[in-house]
C-alpha cells in the first residue's frame, strides 16, 4: 500500500544497508522493520532520522518506557497508523502492562476531550500559567 | 478572548459553585482556573468533565507526572494553547524538571517528524506489530 | 489490524460482558460492534466511556441526527476511519438522506478550505465576535 | 497580528470592494469582518470563496443553524481560533441558545475523545459499517 | 471500505457523467479516479469541486509541480491516505524527481519537528514577522 | 505568553550562545528570533534543531523559496501561528510576490477541501497509485 517501495536488503544500496547494519546490531535483531525500508531509497534521509531517533530516545532524564508513551500519545493524535502499531508494539517490549496501556490511552482520550472544550471555548490562559519573561 | 464569558463566583449557579469548591478542596487551592469557569454555564458538562478528569488523572498504574506529560503530548499535538499551559504548569507543580521538559519536547518533536514521513510513505504495518486477533 | 484483540463474548470477562449486555439493551440489537470489543480489556474504562456516549448523544436540546452529524464532522477532521464509518452508518440509521450527506460533506469541506485561509493568513478575531466578559 | 493586512475600503481594490458591498448586501449590514478584509489582497481567492459560501450555506436538505454547529465542530478540531469566533457567533445570530451551545460542545468533545480511543486501538471498521460497494 | 458506493460510468446520473467526460478530456486519458468516482452521488459537489479545482491548480504564478508537493505536504499533516497517493502520483507524473520527492518529505519532516516545538514553547511571534497594518 | 522564558544573550549560556552565534553568521544578521531563544534552556536541543535544519533547507533538488512554501503548508495545516508568520516572513524574503502568496493559498485550501472530502468518504486508494512492491 506504500507510496514508496519497501526495499529488501538485495535492493538498497550500500549506505543504506550501513545504517540497516547499524539497526541490526543496536537492536540486537535480524529484523528491520518496514518504515527504515521505506526510507532506504533516500540514504541521508535515513541516515539522519535513524541518528537522531537514538539520540532522543536513549537514556536520559526520562524513562525510555515514559519516552514510548509519549511518542504512542503524540501518534494517535495524529493519526499515525504505523506509528501507533510500531510504538505500541515497542511500549511492550519495553514493560508496558495492560493495565498501564489502559491507563495511557484513558489519558489520551481525557486530554483530547479537555482540549476540544478548551479549544472551543478559547478560554484565554490564566496570568499564572505563563513563564516569566526573560529581560531580553 | 473567550467565546463565551469567564464566571466568576459570584456569577456562577448552585450548580456550579458546588464543582468549584470540589476543585478547591480537591487542590488545596482557593484559585479556581479559567478552563472551569468558562465550562460553568452548562454546570452538567462543568461536573462530568470535572469528575471523569478526577477518575483518569488520578493514582493509578501510572505515575501522575508521566500522566501530565502525556497530557502535554496530545495538547502540543493538537495545539491547544490552554491545554499546554495549564499542563505544563500542572506537570511542573508535579516535580517535572528543566531536563525532563527539554526531553519530552525532544521526543514529542522526534515524533511528530517520525509521524510526518511514515505517513507521507504510507509505510504498510508490520505484521509483527499486529495483535493476535481473538478467536470471536 | 487491531493494537488489541477485538474480544468476543467468551473471551470477555463478566464487567465487560455487562455492558455488552446494556449495548444490546439499549440499542436493541444482539450485534455489539468492534470499538466496545477492543475497549473490553479495559472494563472501566469501557463502561465509562459507554455511559458518558449515552449521557451526551441521547435526548437534549439537539436533535439526535445533529448530533450524529456533528460527531461526523469532527471524526473526518480528526481523520478518524473508523468513527467516520460507524458515524456515518449511525446517521443513516437514524434518517440521514442522501441529499443531507452530500450537503454535510459540503459544509465539511467548506469549512476545511476556510479555516486554512484563516489559519494562513493569522486573521485577528473582530472584537464583535468577542463574548462580553464577565466581570470576575 | 495578521500575515497580511486587513484592507479598509479605502485600501481594497475595485474587484474587492465588489465583494464587500455583496457581503453587504447579502447580510443587511455595513460590517465586513477581518476574515474576507486579509482576503482582498487576492480578489480573485476572495471572490471564489464568497461565492462558493453562499453556495454551501444557503438553503438546502440542512437547517441553516445545523450547518453553523457543523462549522463549528470543523472549526475546533482544527484549532481555528478566527473560524471558532466567527461562527459561534454566526450561531447564536440564527438561534442557537446556550443549551444548545453547551450541548454542542458536549457532543464535540465526546466525539474527540472516542476518536482517540478508536485511533490508540485501530479499531477495524466492522463489515456492517461498509457501503455495499458499486458494480464498476 | 468506502462510506458510499464509487459509481462506474452506468451507474453514475448524466450530471456525474458529464463532468467524468470533462475530466477525461482534460487529463487526456479514459481513467476517472475513485475520487470523482466517491462524489459522484452528489453532482452539484462533484461539479463545484472539479471546476474549483482546475482553476486552483492550472496555469499561474507558481509552477504546477510545485503547487503539487504544497498539496503533498498538506495531506501528509491532514494524514489523509488517499490525497497522499493521488498528489505524490501527480507529482511524479509531473516531473518529480526521486531526490526532489526525498528532499520534499525531509521539509515536511522538518517543518512537523520545529512546529511541534514551537507550538510546545508557545513561542510569542516576533514583532518583525507581523504584517504592518492597514489603516482601517 | 510562552512556556518557557525567551532567553535574551546574556541570560543564555555559553553552548546556547555558540548556537546564536552561528545563527547570526549565517543569516548575516545580529538578530536571532525567539524559537532559538526558547529553545535556549536546552543547548543540545537548540543546537540538534538548527543544524538539521540548516541540512534540510540548504541546497539540494528543491528550490529553497519551494521549501519555504512547502514549510508553510505544514504549519497552516498544523495551526502553528509562530510557524506560519515566521516562514512567511522568510518566503517574503527569499522573493515570495504577493501573487505567489495568494495562490500557495488558493492550493493550501484547495488541498483542505478535498483533504476533507476524500476522508469524509473514505475512498479506497487505486491501484495505479500505490508503488510496485519491492522483492523483498
Amino acid at each position: 500500500m506504500a507510496v514508496v517501495p519497501i526495499l529488501s536488503d538485495g535492493e538498497a544500496g550500500a549506505q543504506a544497508l550501513a545504517v540497516f547494519d547499524d539497526i541490526r546490531e543496536t537492536r540486537g535483531t535480524d529484523y528491520v522493520n518496514n518504515f527504515w525500508r521505506a526510507l532506504a531509497a533516500d540514504p541521508a534521509l535515513l541516515r539522519a532520522t535513524w541518528e537522531r531517533l537514538g539520540a532522543v530516545m536513549g537514556p536520559g532524564a526520562l524513562d525510555p518506557l515514559v519516552k514510548e508513551m509519549v511518542y504512542i500519545a503524540v501518534s494517535v493524535t495524529n493519526g499515525c497508523s504505523y506509528c501507533i502499531h510500531s510504538h505500541t508494539a515497542a511500549a511492550k517490549a519495553k514493560g508496558m502492562t495492560a493495565a498501564q496501556h489502559g491507563e495511557l490511552l484513558a489519558v489520551i482520550a481525557m486530554a483530547a476531550q479537555t482540549n476540544a472544550l478548551a479549544t472551543a471555548l478559547q478560554v484565554p490562559v490564566d496570568a499564572r500559567f505563563l513563564a516569566e519573561e526573560g529581560t531580553g
